[in-house]
């Protein structure tokens, strides 16, 4: 039983498993796959090392079978597939008194806060489990952490069937956006400067373009009749997707805040004013967000499988970091946690 | 009959007025009173002088009695008293086409792009008028325009009773906004530096801080367990407004851009993601907004009268508008378009 280690200054080492007996209420996990998430490379980056004590096993968009089960626990049989929401709310702050606990004030995010699960064997509190399917494979459902990220984000979208959105930014979780998007019968654009990303979006059969060639105001204007977009997705967190989304959008349209933007960008408030643009920022998922992802997953509804791009044992995970900081091509990476 | 007319160059001289005769839709109205609006000062400094033609009438803030009815107009009759919403829409583009016309893609707005109310007789189509109550004075009509500026604006901020809102900004918009979401049963706090608008806040009996006094975050906090406020108007128009209303906000909260941002602010687009905070841009009014103020105004609902601070004739428009550029000590300044 292996797990990976974050150790600070861009390190993580391979070392053993320690697994720990579930407390009343919670269960031991057999990890299957854990996929490598942005938030992860921030983490590597140590740009969170403020947050982070050291050495942590981090990870979280996993799936696996249970392994353990704590006295308390109800519900739940040795070997059942599962997926973790990977958020422990205090239940107690003023957004978990209004209802609003995935963004509670004190939120403790399991694989940051709290170890997470690039390893073997992984315990945590039975409320954050989602079953699986028996038809659903593991590896896919590895993907359903990011998916209900997007299911969160196009559900507060409000984005209607016949709809025109637009997604700024096409990583992973811009991607799955967009997959969601459609599949809710929107027509889509990706928007991004990454050649590979742009293939890559076309090859899952949305529309792309790359705005260093493409110029997307004239380009999304020419697809609405001089309107604009009724959604806007800035998943780039950066300056230039900042001041492409408020030129995006129809009067009364739609921006939503995905991306976590390290800086705080110019925006073209008077844009809002002026076409009375709506904005809302969208931040991890709600359970029902989950339960749209797995349904989604196991009615291969979306091309998840084409987003896996590599599979890496546990033991390659620093050399994955490495790579994904210098910019590789790729898109989803998963780490067969079981593997050697 | 006079009419003050904007030359550029920061002046204004009173001159003749010249009655147009109204087309078949149109009709021609004796301006009772008209007041002075922020807008109208930034014409007057010059800051839309590519938007005007001069000499230019311009004033929107009004009220009257229809003097002369064109050949095709319906449902009207000579000393109708009314306010003219002064908005002429294209009709046409895709906002129009969505139902948005009042912030139409090619929006005429009476008073900038073609001739205002600064004068004693103004010739307007008839679709613009509103039907005052006789028992409504027609210096406190005058207030009806802006104060259906803050009845869109409150109805666009979805306020409900109970809630908590902050309004950023003392002026007359601000002020009103403030008195429409507690007419509407919100608590409300106006955060103003100017100590004459902190004071004139509080002598309509709305509670008020100044941020260079009390630390209006955790004035706030302390009001709402920690939570933030529901609602906050952003009405500044400043960049320490835009940094504020992050901060002011409980998770999920809306905020909504009333003012006219000159240059593009920097806004934390994280706190929008960490709190899935929503803002909302907001622009003039739509017909129900016309109709809820003046329904405000008759009934004597909020203390309109007393934010008439001054009241000049239409000679005394130039001076006016140097002390308002000067910073004089005012709120609501009536022009007596009829007086000498």
């Amino acid at each position: 039983m292996q797990a990976a280690y974050y150790h600070g200054n861009q390190t993580i080492k391979a070392g053993a498993c320690v697994p720990s007996d579930p407390d009343a209420d919670e269960v031991r996990i057999d990890v299957a796959y854990c996929g490598v998430c942005g938030t992860d490379l921030h983490i590597f980056l140590g740009h969170m090392d403020q947050r982070l004590q050291t050495p942590q096993v981090i990870g979280h968009e996993m799936s696996g079978t249970i392994a353990q089960i704590g006295s308390a626990v109800n519900g739940w049989n040795l070997g059942d597939k599962v997926v973790v929401r990977p958020l422990a709310p205090c239940n107690n702050c003023a957004a978990c008194r209004r209802g609003h606990s995935h963004i509670c004030q004190n939120l403790n995010f399991l694989g940051i806060d709290t170890p997470g699960a690039f390893q073997s064997s992984w315990t945590v509190p039975a409320h954050t489990l989602h079953r699986l399917p028996d038809s659903l494979a593991l590896d896919r459902a590895a993907l359903i952490e990011p998916l209900a990220v997007a299911c969160h984000d196009v559900r507060l979208s409000q984005v209607q069937a016949g709809d025109y959105a637009v997604v700024i930014g096409g990583g992973p979780i811009g991607m799955l956006n967009a997959l969601v998007a459609r599949q809710a019968g929107a027509q889509v654009t990706v928007v991004e400067i990454n050649p590979y990303r742009v293939e890559f979006a076309r090859s899952l059969g949305l529309d792309a373009i790359n705005p260093q060639q493409t110029d997307p105001v004239a380009y999304i204007e020419d697809r609405t009749e001089g309107g604009g977009a009724d959604v806007v997705f800035e998943v780039s967190g950066s300056q230039p997707g900042a001041q492409l989304m408020t030129k995006l959008v129809r009067t009364r349209g739609r921006i939503v805040v995905v991306a976590i933007f390290a800086q705080a960008p110019q925006v073209d408030l008077f844009r809002f004013f002026w076409r009375e643009l709506q904005l809302v920022g969208v931040r991890v998922y709600e359970p029902e967000d989950y339960d749209k992802a797995i349904a989604l997953a196991a009615n291969n509804a979306l091309p998840l499988d084409q987003l896996i791009t590599d599979r890496q044992p546990l033991d390659a995970l620093h050399e994955v970091f490495t790579q994904l900081a210098a910019g590789s091509e790729t898109m989803k990476v998963l780490i067969d946690t079981q593997g050697v």
